[in-house]
């Protein structure tokens, strides 16, 4: 059986995102959404568990997908799975030279570890959770943006949150 | 009447944009060239105002030609025209993927709100804010960058504002 | 007063191209749909006038929108007009290098003409001529690629067309 | 069970092309090498039968693999499977837009048809069946570039095919 | 001693060609400007002979570049110099990957072959042979894009050459 | 005698870099390895003393490199040597943008003053410091990555550097 691995930082989840999960929900028998730890943006809006639990939320109706988190590389996580495969969503050519780069990371700490990729539908592909973050500052309308069940929380969030967010 | 809107940080205001505002001018009845508050970007060369101010000395001579200052989102900010539509200036295709993105962002927010674009002049196509940002900060010769009415004041500020370049 | 030149093949039109002409049509007071002979593609599957007699039937709700032809270059075909733009749509960024040269080319030739960009709404990003050609080549179902007033040509056409396309 | 098919020209199958195939093969339980007749390369190498034949014999050793030919639509074959999964492999920015293209039509023609991709492997990043055919008509050696099994069946063919590459 | 070798059609040479040799023949003690067979143009508007005649017309000033002609491989006719370097230009990204790929073949047909890139300067970075080649045909000035001395022989060509350009 | 500058942060020097350096050496007679300080990255792993002294390290080997400091402009630094010529690796397209971007402000601010890329090897397009100083925050096998030479000192300033590391 494989295990699809869907990484990221999902802070929040997207509707971008959730439409992956759920397109390798139909292809693979078990998908793990993992959140990743980003040291690199140190100022996240949600924390880890936040995010797990919102991606819990929005994908209860998946039998198959569950959340998880990891602070450490993604090709180590891999290694407690029998047949992992690394699922991520394209939206643009420049999405795709990074994502090259990570696939070839990730295969040479982890020999055969395989990166997939689903090209995102053509209704999300100018978005991503900087996006997200941005509007919810400013108070927007999110529903074309974040699954309908964390609308709320995102929104509240951001009041909060205030100008830590990290573009 | 069509409202032309150059949205921008203009930290400072270059030859590059300049070169924009003024083939804008030539096909559409007004022009705002308008400076954004980017929460990303928090240690500015310039204050907003300053920034308004060297562009309405820039533009001096462009009669339909206006400057205004904005801190919220582009897309609501547009609502105040009839007939609003972004102009922007393309320079590479890495820029032409992040500005696709935020015209389709716009253009959910705000439905029918168009993003058209110029491609920059060739001799502009390396040129960027940032790039007078650490030019002036080695205090290079600026009169192949930013406009010659503002050269004096970038090299200033550029003295006083040291370390805090964003880059 | 601006005329907007969108130039193309139109080999037939698509909806992506109509949605280019239509958003055109909303910012500027005329709008001529110019069918290029292209002599790089030298087995069309419609001729230049039956193209362009295709246009005028899918604009025909669009009071400002005119059809023309032109078998020169498009850069002295525009002289013709006192305030001409090219308008073109733009779809990816491999897409816009092609475009980015024939902006630059059709400027040196006729200094101070401007090229405009729209981007390709989200849904007709994949669409082209060729891709309408080679579906209806296997008489696939067209109606979410062309207007619906040139289904039964386009499939018509294909029949008698046969290997003549150009891929 | 999920069916990968890896789609494509294979005029003749290269190493490139191997990798992606076995890798798939290992990830999903049946894999169908599919040879396309391409319309718009009207002087092929080999015949559709002589490819389907290499591909044959350079996979003997998966025995999960098998070749097939198609002379119609991608979309519409794979609605002889029921649970088909299009796996291609990409080798730069470029493959990427024409791939996300096809990705898409093939899911407006055939709703649920997912397109995933794995990067092709650094090794094979440069290589293609039109370098093999260049450099075959040329008697090079071939051995880095195409399985050892059909070289010499390569370089023959070239030597009697000649002038009729399509480049 | 380095040579450096520019590979290309050079049908005809163009002033951004002639950029590159130029700046090479700074670089290098030795530049041999190459004029390549391309088997998948076959109708091209000059021959070979006349394509090196005039590359030597137009660098005869130049003490230290010469030109040369090749049926077979580069990577093949480098070998007879002992310390070749293949010099190109480059003009955007897309060029970018095609020449990385090129580089790549060649390196591995004769291991050692170095190719580096010079970037085209941005007055010609739209500029190419075939830009050229449909200018002429519809007699447009050629002053921008090929040097003075062949303009004539040039567009004398493009009025008997007729239809056979490649596009 | 033409004197090659391999500019770069080096934090720290990779295999990739090396590679680079390497080549550059049996194409010009003198190389300089030059570590620049960039102030867009304020937390260095290494500092630029040490930098430069990890390269002479890995170097040593090769008679005609050296390294150098410069917290100035690269195209100020290099008036100091007569033949000046830059010279970079690029892995991917979008590094072709930047450092088409960078070759030009160079050139406008020291006329002249050429800049020639080698494409990275295959075998390290996904290399870059970062991606090291990540690694060596988990205590990856750094053995694929940096130079054997320093891959105990990598790893013991990542155990002490900790949460710095700019990502």
């Amino acid at each position: 059986m494989i295990t699809a691995i869907c990484p990221g930082s999902f802070d929040p989840i997207t509707l971008g995102h959730l439409n992956i999960v759920r397109r390798a929900s139909r292809i693979f028998e078990r998908v793990v959404v993992l959140v990743m730890v980003n040291a690199a943006k140190p100022s996240p809006m949600f924390s880890i568990a936040e995010r797990a639990d919102m991606i819990r939320r929005v994908t209860a109706g998946m039998g198959n997908v569950e959340a998880d988190t990891c602070n450490g590389l993604l090709a180590e996580y891999a290694k407690r799975f029998e047949h992992p495969v690394v699922v991520k969503g394209l939206r643009a050519s420049t999405d795709f030279e990074a994502e090259f780069q990570m696939a070839q990371i990730n295969n040479a700490i982890n020999p055969g570890l395989e990166t997939m990729f689903l090209t995102s539908s053509e209704k999300y592909t100018f978005l991503s959770s900087s996006v997200v973050r941005e509007l919810a500052a400013y108070g927007s309308d999110l529903s074309d943006f974040v699954p309908r069940e964390i609308i709320d929380e995102v929104l509240a969030k951001a009041r909060t949150h205030g100008g830590k967010t990290n573009g």
